[in-house]
């Protein structure tokens, strides 16, 4: 299917284009890849950029430290597990800092109302709730969008895209990071319906890259040991770990963090990573439990044991905790639901996330606009709802509900009389923490009244839908939580003594069925489940609802991260080939224009090339007289020919370095390490006066002499194993046959995307190997088009 | 480094081996691959082979079942969930049944000895003791040296080198699993000091595999719908999972057994894997459940609740498992000492296996003298040794020991007058199981003597490095946690009140610290001793211990696995690329000769370049008429070339098939497939007329034209992550330069191993780059061919 390639020296050819440079090659596609290169990231439109897993092998400088002396590889293990210890106490630390200060700011709020109500000053108590509520969002959406707006959103997408090998500038800063951390305390204390879980994995993940940073230049905080990490694989690593000390903190569920990073997150995974990982959400969990044991005696405010999100349901209600063949049908149903009401919240997400999109892409003022809008909206529902509620007297017969009643913080009067409480305002007025317990409760089922459930269950959709896309900090998991433990007991109450089970637990399985299905994760929603509650006996259920629910929801659309992702226009990397891609062979979808650089280059043509491409990386082919014939010597990359060029290491004629130059530590490795995140050089930063741009630079020291290649007519489906198992970011293609240029093109990221394939080869469109996605592709290429009129025009 | 090679079209070359075929080519390299084909499986050695991940892409037929039509991808999810949950009941019922008949018999065995004991007739009890374990271990033994010698030992390594992509015949046969099964019993009941866990990976591997094998042609037990698991990736899919199930259903735990096929067994792990292997093993623990409710009311005889390995220390003795910051010191304490016992023992254990190893390759009649010396002197040890302990009373002062002592099963009075107990006696005379909840009993400091104690440890110690290699199926997993409890007990005793921790605790942390200093497992073991102890607090401790051990004792050597892996000369291909690999291109290693066939190939010579070389795959270049110069087509199979030659559609001139014989279904993809492990076509099978040797095939229907590539100056290092990552059983190798062959040659996983690269660069030896590996990999070198030289000589 692809067209006969020219030949790129054909004598015609080079007179008629008399503006190209003589050393130059370029080798003319009949198509060239114009995917975007920008995508959302966070609440902004930001220029992405490929990672680069591969090691680059050349005469100068070996990433492999593995390989270095007995010294440098005792440093660089003992760094590592370092940075796994620093990244496990700082996540601890930002984890127990979130907590205690949403607990603090939001109980102070929630006691100021209820002490304000109890004196009927009902009026006061709504500005005092519906003001203090908009300060705070105001607050987080305005630091997002004027300071870092990287940090808005939950992050979980931005980090999945990271490990899977785009990298955006500022993802990872440490303005994000604060922004981060001070907006999610915000945000939630606002009582928008949103969570702390997304933003602690974004931390976890922002901490971990900080530390592969080696550091800041700028402020000389550096130092040559932190080079080890100076590269795009160990960054991978630690930001991996990151993310899973991230979940551990959300949850205090260390098994359940490294299982979700593996199974949610990362693109690749080694046996040592888990390990590594799994001994720093072991350190998340033991600085947790250290400073929860601090506050035991009350000296954190209103930071209680049970600060952390953790439904301890095995020791008390043990008995409670059971179940038989005969529930069965009652955990199926539970199931289906809930993968009918996650498809249809993916679904209504992703509505409500585009239109919200369209609002905060014009600009600042609007984005505040919508924040306060849906501010004052959750205020009113909050406040306004549990007015419908019936006042229901305290239980006095001693049972467990009894107790909760009296109990301080977990059941509110609202308006009515003392020794009554109000179910809803239990629930809306409460820290979503606190509801989520009230709701795991077991022993309770007659606490709730069915009418104050489906209001509940209502009010918990519909603003969980409309919160998420507010620029702020927000995370998904805890309103999904709290909708999925709601749905839950109303399905236990529908069927009333048909089940045997407890209330409390069909409410577990509630949220774990609609944890499957809007996030689709499996492994690690049953061991998240298994953690939070602390009772292994429960497993067998929260699977079996988890697997149905997820099944079910797969066959309506994605998971609500994938789909983000997809609305972002991050270019995720699927490990798995497209049916389609058996149909098409690599040279069917190579883009061109291909520009390739002499062994020895005159510096003006890489000057040039550099200037007129936005290309990263570029084929290196020896010709007479370096060679008998062309052949591909190997790889270079921009930023190592930019590093070149700053040098200035030029020579008068067209020939090869000498020995000395290399072996006398002209060239640094050090200068080649890949710098941090958003840090690069560009070629408006060289410039070279005429003379040196008619001098020649030898390009072989510099140039990866093992890159991985691909013939033409390899099927597309197994180049794209290749390129994904090994991680890597360009995949030279060569010719089948030997009669013409030694080599045929480069494959990136962006050949891989259905958009790219598809609109190349539209035929494909219409037959059967085409799946569903494409349509999503679609959606996401119109959206992407749209965002870079607003960018140009704007 | 590499010499030049030679032109294979080079006349004066043609003309001097006149013997060779004409259409034949044949690239000579200055070095072939000698590497043994041979390694021990189970207890004998085998032929072994190398596995095919890769997606066979060519005209006839397309092995990946999602690209077909809507009801095949349905049928196929559908089946794959189906085997899922039937290896999970399975692998529960086998599991259910191995501690059923071990229980009984071996509880049977014990009252009977406990009931001579007590009527004072020790000689007869001895008697009694000793033959039948002599009988017990003697069958154990024979089912395995005579009917499936595959089934000896643990079967890990084997299921380990399985995943990696070695396969051996009969590792997974009907036969192997019923003398596991049966093997397993006999030798636990002969109170051998061995353990089931690791019988029980094997087992449900070997379940898993008989799925994956597509049902029996012999005895018509196949389906078409069966087809789709008859290639090697879904098999290893399968084997994965069942391999989980197996762990899981020894411990009862689901999580770790994902983990642990996760961490240890597993090379290649996908996240939908992931989800199939928890839903696995969330079935086997149902089912296990299931059965010990059934057993509740004691219709299992011996067999009660604590059937199965499950130590509950969280419900009972909740108060005694809290520890504090000063408590450290003895957990570093117990690592350490873990892993300075563990590495000993991996090192003691590969002494005495080969020592065994030499005795078993003797014969049968060998295989079972050892065992019957290690049964009697297992005999001697567990009985004679309980006479040195002193009579202790039995508590009566209400503690939590008083009850145990009272209870029937676990404590033993053996020489000792009523309301007294043997502490030994308790421990040896007890299966495996209910001496380590013996010492993991929390408040039981006073139970057991110091004295007894030590005598206990050097005999577990000793018995399990002596036990392990008897021709038996034989575990290592609950020796090792025995011996672990024991010396963890040891060093809270000697720290007596230093030490704030409760004794039963630091036996769990003992175990632990073991398991880490030989098996090096990391977060498996964790998590499998968290769900035997039910206790997530401990999980802090337990990982600092595991840490340490597993730190230091890789200092020393490799883990046991390996260890035995290596012994046993599995060519296992590890992920990471030893650091001398990179200063090696592929081309400095590929070894010839390499045969390559035409596009259209006379019929004579593939059967004669079958029958003269051993490959199991050969390039296709077509060459002219077929194309204007010689061009590589793509990769042939030797199985898919038997098919063909066994269809016998030849063509009387050398010409392409014509369209409709493809068309017209001539061939059939069923033919094609993988068959089961160890069931191949030999050309041995083949038989021509002399007329049809000269007639003529057409190779291209049958060629995989989408070979994985690397240029010849690829760096070793990263031709093998490819090779690993990808999951190759062949990487061809193509020339820089085009003035040759268009194929320089074909890498295997034997090109790979230490021994080749190492035998063929000997300057390497002394080089920097060389790492510990080598002298283990000359070790098994040497051990291989001493087998050899046995085989040939046998």
């Amino acid at each position: 299917m692809a067209p006969p390639l020219e030949d790129h020296r054909m004598e015609d050819e080079a007179e008629e284009e008399e503006q190209r440079p003589l050393l130059t090659r370029a080798l003319h596609r009949s198509a060239t890849n114009n995917t975007s290169q920008v995508a959302m990231v966070g609440s902004n439109p930001c220029p992405i950029e490929s990672l680069d897993y591969e090691i680059i092998e050349n005469d100068l400088f070996d990433q492999n430290w593995r390989t270095r002396s007995k010294v440098d590889q005792v440093r660089y293990v003992v760094l590592k597990w370092t940075f796994c210890f620093a990244i496990g106490v700082l996540t601890g630390i930002v984890g127990f800092v979130i907590n205690l200060a949403v607990e603090n700011v939001s109980g102070f709020k929630h006691d100021a109302v209820s002490a304000l109500m109890e004196s009927t000053s009902y009026w006061t108590a709504f500005w005092l709730f519906a003001g203090s509520n908009l300060v705070f969002l105001l607050f987080a959406s305005s630091i997002t969008a004027f300071v870092s707006p990287a940090a808005g959103g939950s992050g979980i997408p931005e980090v999945k895209a990271y490990l899977n090998g785009v990298d955006a500038p500022n993802i990872f800063s440490m303005r994000t990071l604060a922004v981060k951390i001070a907006g999610n305390i915000a945000a939630v204390s606002s009582s928008l319906h949103v969570g702390k879980a997304g933003p602690m994995v974004h931390t976890g993940a922002c901490i971990a890259a900080i530390f592969g940073q080696g550091g800041s230049r700028k402020y000389s905080l550096t130092c040559r040991w932190l080079r080890y990490f100076k590269n795009d694989r160990d960054r991978r690593d630690l930001v991996t770990i990151g993310a899973g000390a991230g979940v551990a903190a959300a949850f205090r569920a260390p098994v359940g963090g490294v299982l979700f990073a593996l199974e949610s997150l990362s693109s690749w995974w080694r046996s040592a990573l888990i390990w590594r990982s799994f001994f720093t959400t072991a350190v998340v969990a033991v600085v947790l439990r250290l400073f929860i044991e601090l506050c035991g005696t009350g000296r954190c405010g209103m930071f209680g044991k049970g600060g952390l999100i953790m439904y301890d349901v095995s020791t008390i209600f043990d008995d409670l905790m059971t179940y038989h063949l005969k529930d069965i049908p009652i955990v199926i149903l539970v199931g289906v639901t809930g993968a009918l009401l996650g498809g249809l919240y993916n679904f209504l997400m992703m509505k409500v996330l585009r239109v919200y999109n369209m609002i905060n892409e014009r600009g600042g003022a609007y984005k505040l606009m919508l924040a306060a809008t849906v501010s004052i909206l959750t205020s009113c529902c909050v406040f306004g709802l549990p007015w419908l509620a019936p006042c229901r007297p305290c239980p006095t017969n001693g049972s467990p509900a009894d107790g909760i009643c009296h109990a301080l913080n977990r059941f509110r009067r609202f308006q009515c009389p003392p020794g009554h409480y109000n179910d809803l305002a239990s629930l809306f007025l409460n820290i979503n923490d606190d509801a989520i317990r009230n709701l795991y409760s077991t022993g309770t089922s007659d606490v709730y009244h069915p009418g104050s459930m489906i209001t509940f269950f209502v009010a918990s959709y519909g603003l969980g839908v409309l919160s998420y896309g507010v620029v702020a900090p927000s995370g998904l998991f805890v309103p999904i939580i709290l909708t999925g433990a709601t749905y839950g007991r109303l399905v236990a109450m529908l069927l009333g003594s048909h089940s045997g089970l407890d209330h409390g637990l069909v409410a577990i399985l509630g949220s774990a069925s609609f944890l499957g299905g809007t996030i689709r994760m499996t492994v690690s929603v049953c061991v998240i489940i298994l953690e939070l509650t602390n009772n292994l006996l429960l497993l067998p259920l929260v699977m079996l609802v988890v697997l149905i629910s997820k099944t079910v929801a797969d066959s309506f659309n994605s998971s609500i991260y994938d789909l983000i992702l997809q609305l972002k226009g991050l270019p995720h990397l699927d490990g798995h080939a497209e049916p389609y891609m058996r149909q098409l062979t690599v040279g069917d979808v190579v883009a061109g224009p291909l520009r390739s650089f002499n062994g020895v280059e005159k510096v003006g043509n890489i000057v040039h090339i550099l200037r007129t491409t936005g290309h990263h990386a570029f084929p290196v082919v020896d010709e007479p007289p370096f060679s008998p014939a062309p052949v591909l010597y190997g790889l270079v990359l921009r930023a190592h020919l930019l590093v070149l060029l700053k040098k200035r290491e030029f020579l008068a004629a067209p020939e090869r370095y000498p020995k000395e130059y290399v072996a006398a530590g002209r060239f640094l490795a050090e200068d080649f390490d890949k710098r941090g995140s958003g840090k690069q050089d560009t070629i408006a930063d060289v410039q070279l006066s005429s003379e040196e741009m008619e001098m020649y630079v030898d390009l072989h020291p510099l140039t990866n002499t093992s890159p991985y290649t691909v013939v033409e007519t390899m099927s597309l489906a197994k180049a794209l194993v290749l390129f994904r198992e090994v991680g890597l970011r360009h995949l030279l293609v060569v010719p089948k046959a030997c009669d013409r240029s030694p080599v045929a093109g480069i494959l990136t990221r962006h050949d891989f995307m259905p958009e790219h394939i598809l609109g190349l080869h539209p035929v494909l469109l219409g037959s059967r190997w085409k799946r569903l996605r494409w349509q999503k592709g679609a959606v996401a290429k119109y959206f992407r088009s749209l965002l870079m009129w607003i960018n140009n025009s704007g």
